[in-house]
């Protein structure tokens, strides 16, 4: 029977567009912190949207499941296949056209497998902006940033990947093909599929193209690397950037000095813009203008000379020169990569808390933690602007840091998630359900929400064959 | 049957929560442009989640369907019951409390029957900015800004009613309540029903809360009333100031002398910044500022002088007091009104088009309107900063005005709306679908889609109680 698919596939898709060789099929398999592996019947690389709705519907006559696939470098395992060698991947690859540039509209409409750095390039190009901003730019794909709702630095001002788009094109599990990709700031005709497809990670429909928002660039960024007592003063100084800067303000990460011990330990950092442990908390800011430099900078140095002189931060390094800001922004990269590469296996949590409530939910679950496991660490890192941290768990330096992320996994969600849950947060803030957090997502979902996707996934996919296991 | 229903209601609702009397429901069952005359069996008036739950399932026990309803300002007759007598509307009049304001998280959570400019003015006296604003302000009611997703003057530089909203909670058919109402930014936990909910006009849940964002409150407001050669040239000026100005763009509205005209005639305008007939079109531009008034007149004044200079403004009126920039919007509000009350029937369109394309548009409209109808007159203003302007057709001054809107409508609709659709646009851009553009979107809409929205209907709403005979 696979051997009949196979060869519809290939008669759909073309030599170029079919993948079985074990060896090259291999990397579609496991997912990028390698924590998932698969195996796949075959990876198919359509070049249009209609080889997808073909596919789509070569594979529901065979019950055969699919498993889109962009630049496969999300962080919850929704674009690894599972282990049965059953699955197709699909990968949107070759679906990797600029379709049009709309600049007195503000929008760009693409394929699915534009690479993020192309699309922000291509932006530049026509003197526009393209504000999503994530580490893994430089090879995940639009499709993927919308299926997964993709955040990342740029949210505070410019939304995630939900607000910057203005239309789709998608195949759905019955192979038809939405084509919405009105590039329209307005346009209230019934339910909004856009929205729904969004953030479904592939499981009511394989998104094909997008019609995206575009800005005006600004004119100057500056960036400031902040030394902080406490999360409360970094809070603090967020609720005056905002107010005082308001749409000028378009980053405010939180950093802790165990992830700059750690991006050091790496060797992907040499220096820092001020010395790693000369605080408990570093804050990396960034204002954007789009009048002049000197407009930026005068801006953010009174708000920040304010503050010192108020003693609510303890030292602050300008950058003056766009290389400077460029190294802040790669130490602020490197924490990620450092964290997965070099340090031992750890539990990650991506969540969110009103940002009112971060500083104390912190407090409580470092303590329950601590009171666990004396000397456990947390790197807590990223878009507290957003209200949304990784807090990612470490073994206490004592520990076998091998086994401790397997065997106490479990428990340390559970400490982690209930205290999220406890202060009106998310389990899932910016990196999505996929493999990793779909228990978790079973154990804290709201019940009724949970029926109504269950009921909403049977209507669309009742075949099941749309990305299975991943979700719900 | 109905006695029982009504019993069991009355039960559920108490005496203060049920309307059956014929005269006090009357109201209930028009809409306010009074082209929609319906009956009700009762009106419900719940005053809490738990209350429109309970009603939900009693309703569904003896098959009744159900007509949520807020301010009742809607322009497409989505909340009118139809005339068989047998529908229950549920008001959200009583659901009208302020549940909580958090500041530093600049978010506020209040019931669906709360108007909109109680909320505007909750923020305000929390120094924050609630920033939706449409003509009904007064009486239309956050819920239903949600079921419609609203559009109004502030989309340009904060989105919709769906970008300003951040958690719901909503009664769904089944009876079963979602509880989404986090404050959240960053929430990626599946499907997004808040968004599927949003816009649905009350066919797949009844929104009974929100929690919606909330923005620095703007130091200075600057208006400027221009007057323009053409379209072209006040598209030209979007760029310009778009580009310059950036998020300080507040508000851009085209204005036709016709509409000044018309707002002359009611009565509601005594006097204009500029001659009504000194220009082919005018601007009503905002510029907000977060640093001071100086700062933001002379970023306007700047930007305009130049514009004149160049040859591409006309004139130009800023407001230099609070009361003038009053007056300007007030010119503005007045045009819709003056349509309705004052001047005869005629045949409303709500179109977005890429702002790229709408001068062209306008022309090719425009002259095949007035091909088919000598004299014609298009009352077309708005949005044009979102690509979203109101196409009020009027009969020629010789025709007889009653006549021409109800014989000529069909007509018309398929003249203006094969060209929206033709050149990119949308039918419906911020009124809705309601029962006014049904069978339009059953003409125009995407097949695709519009089988997808009919399978999610039949997942979430099996028996089709909820607002039949709207939207789909």
């Amino acid at each position: 029977m696979s051997t009949t698919l196979l060869s519809a596939l290939r008669e759909t898709l073309g030599e170029r567009g079919m993948i079985t060789d074990p060896a090259e099929k291999a990397p579609y398999c496991v997912d990028w912190r390698k924590k998932y592996v698969g195996d796949t019947l075959a990876v198919c690389l359509p070049s249009s949207a209609l080889e997808v709705a073909a596919l789509v519907r070569q594979c529901a006559e065979f019950n055969t499941a699919i498993v889109p696939q962009g630049g496969n470098t999300g962080m919850s395992g929704a674009a690894t296949p599972d282990s049965s060698g059953k699955q197709i991947v699909v990968s949107m690859k070759r679906l990797n056209r600029v379709r049009a540039v709309d600049t007195a509209n503000y929008s760009i409409t693409v394929e699915a497998g534009v690479i993020l750095q192309t699309l922000q390039d291509e932006a530049a190009k026509h003197d526009r902006l393209f504000p999503l901003a994530i580490g893994s730019q430089g090879s995940c794909m639009i499709g993927g940033n919308l299926a997964s709702n993709a955040g990342g630095t740029a949210v505070l001002r410019y939304g995630n990947a939900r607000e910057l788009c203005l239309g789709i094109e998608a195949v759905l599990p019955n192979g038809e093909i939405v084509n919405a990709l009105q590039g329209l700031r307005k346009n209230n005709v019934g339910y909004s599929l856009r929205d729904l497809l969004i953030g479904s990670e592939g499981t009511l429909g394989i998104i094909t193209a997008a019609t995206m928002k575009l800005f005006p660039r600004p004119k100057a960024q500056v960036t400031a690397w902040i030394a902080l007592e406490s999360m409360d003063d970094a809070i603090a100084l967020f609720q005056v950037a905002f107010a005082k800067l308001g749409a000028m303000l378009t980053a405010f990460e939180l950093i802790h000095p165990l992830g700059l011990e750690m991006a050091e330990r790496s060797d992907a950092v040499k220096s820092f813009p001020l010395p790693r442990d000369s605080a408990n908390w570093f804050v990396l800011m960034e204002a954007s203008d789009g009048e002049s430099e000197a407009h930026a900078t005068a801006a953010i140095e009174v708000m920040l000379g304010e503050e010192i002189e108020a003693g609510r931060i303890l030292d602050v390094a300008v950058a003056g020169t766009m290389a400077q800001s460029q190294s802040m922004w790669a130490i602020r990269e490197a924490i990620s990569v450092a964290q997965s590469m070099v340090e031992g296996p750890h539990i990650k949590h991506d969540i969110s808390v009103p940002i009112s409530r971060f500083a104390e939910f912190h407090r409580v679950t470092f303590a329950a933690l601590s009171e666990r496991y004396s000397g456990i660490r947390v790197n807590c890192f990223g878009h507290i602007g957003d209200g949304n941290l990784h807090y990612n768990v470490f073994a206490p330096l004592a520990s076998d840091q091998a086994s401790f992320g397997n065997v106490e996994s479990e428990a340390i969600n559970r400490i982690v998630h209930d205290r999220v849950v406890e202060f009106g947060g998310s389990i899932s803030a910016e990196h999505g359900i996929g493999q990793l957090r779909r228990d978790e997502l079973a154990h804290y979902g709201d019940p009724a929400s949970m029926q109504a996707m269950r009921a909403i996934k049977q209507a669309l996919d009742p075949k099941g064959l749309f990305n299975p296991g991943k979700v719900i």
